[in-house]
């Protein structure tokens, strides 16, 4: 839990006791969140699913299927997305992002791309296949248009080296080539789509420093000014995502409170998906941005159980 | 092993029983090959790799190594290969070819991409970033040009579903399409490759029986009828290591035999890579093809252990 905000009892109660508790939170006369929030919001993703295994042999039921016939509205959603074992919910979150369209859910597929291990977004793309009897690929082909669809594609096929290893003549020479795509405004090139895919995160960040160095400005900036379309708002997540996914989180989450009403859907996203990797270098990132406290924000604009379940999974400290 | 030819023996000796003996086998006067083939000819991936780990623990060297220092030539580089576990070895020969160049020797990342389980090719990806410090994907880019380079990247990205699952509505849709494609001599098409790169299996065999049923001839045919480029040779590589595996391995070891001298390469590859896979089905489809057994081709064209260790591999019965 490498700058998770999740904390874990110990000693851990077993995944016996965790399935027998939840199941009497169920049971009784109404539903006992509390105790709900309390077991779950207290479990890593591997003890979780332990306690779906031990439930689901213990009641013949599936602890899904009972988070969803017990809890409703925002709160249920988010702990049914909780429950899920990270590759499952992602690939859902995936599947339901193609299905609703539009740019801004797309987005949300370039996130496990990009933001994600190597290793999980190949089990992300499993997990899509046995859920859905198809592959992820076939289906940004069916619901994404070009071009989105050509960097969609290449980005969550992409297996990345995972170790720290740069070559800085590949950083100059490629942050070149970024220049001149940007310059030239030709970012849907193939070779801008095999750079940001295929090279590993550490260099794409020398790549993205060199291009600071030499052109002055940062790249997101100036993918920024090429104007004003999907693609370039796609291309924009991935760089955040690959250079600094903490900012992104914390800017989805910023805006997913700002203004009118909550985009409730994008919160428990972000917190859920980012409370075990890297929820406190999103809260300094959301503290650094908007002068306030990450949690302060999310105490205004929710209540209740929901509010309770997402203050549990931002852990402790106010930061 | 379905559909494979190795034979293991039952009581099925310990790996350190394994080790020992090998180990006897080449500290003696000379080096005892007889005994090696009989140990390492005679044991499943798992149960090699049980047996590397336990001589490595053992004496402190890479099994691998000591087979290096005591094997040579063409005996020496097959029983290499087969004592790596089956994603390194692919990684291996992947690396291999691409530092050679030459289409024959692409195909290799071809056969990998085309004629393994998604599970295993994405084994090979994650062995290929340890062995060698960047990705597949890097490394084609750097050794491969247009238009080979997008054909082999889109086929080693593949994630196929695997289950057999077949839309007849797709198959004819995408009939259609490759045929218009072909017709046109436009095969480097990103709808081609998509559908070759993206497709689960079953789908494909379906939409190529579809393009047989509609055009009368086969697609393999009809691109070979294209003309002669490297493109269009790895294409039809590609729909054979897709449609008939078992058909393209057979073809290599005729081509590898026929003609004066033999290519040892290709033999062993062909052999030592499907072995455990559907050396069954490749012995049957080269009787029918050549009118005579696999086995007794071998034999007229190997000898001495070299010769032993494939007919190990081959199994009993001579067809």
């Amino acid at each position: 839990m490498l700058g998770g905000t999740i904390t874990v009892p110990d000693p851990l109660p077993t995944p016996s006791q965790d399935a027998e508790n939840l199941r009497k939170a169920f049971k009784g006369w109404g539903t006992d969140e509390k105790a709900i929030i309390s077991i779950l919001g207290h479990r890593n993703a591997d003890q979780r699913l332990k306690i779906r295994q031990t439930y689901h042999d213990s009641y013949e039921e599936s602890l899904i299927d009972s988070l969803k016939s017990e809890l409703s509205g925002d709160f249920g959603k988010a702990v049914i997305l909780w429950a899920l074992y990270p590759p499952e919910r992602d690939a859902k979150l995936a599947s339901e992002a193609l299905r609703k369209k539009g740019v801004k859910h797309v987005a949300v597929i370039v996130e496990i791309a990009c933001a994600s291990s190597p290793h999980h977004l190949i089990a992300v793309r499993q997990a899509y296949c046995s859920l859905f009897n198809c592959s992820l690929e076939e289906d940004i082909t069916l619901y994404v248009a070009q071009p989105l669809r050509k960097l969609l594609l290449a980005l969550v096929s992409s297996y990345r080296y995972d170790r720290e290893v740069v070559d800085e003549n590949i950083a100059n020479l490629e942050a070149d080539k970024l220049h001149d795509a940007i310059k030239k405004r030709q970012l849907d090139r193939e070779d801008v789509i095999w750079i940001l895919s295929t090279r590993n995160k550490t260099q794409l960040k020398a790549t993205f420093n060199s291009y600071k160095q030499v052109y002055v400005k940062p790249i997101d900036q100036e993918i920024k000014e090429c104007g004003d379309s999907d693609f370039l708002s796609l291309l924009q997540t991935a760089v955040w995502c690959i250079e600094t996914p903490e900012n992104h989180f914390a800017e989805v989450i910023r805006s997913s409170i700002v203004g009118i009403g909550t985009d409730e859907d994008s919160l428990t996203r972000a917190i859920v998906t980012r409370a075990e990797i890297d929820m406190l270098k999103i809260k300094e990132a959301y503290y650094k941005e908007n002068k306030g406290s990450l949690v302060d924000a999310v105490i205004g604009d929710t209540s209740g159980d929901y509010k309770d379940f997402l203050l549990t999974l931002l852990g402790e400290g106010k930061l």
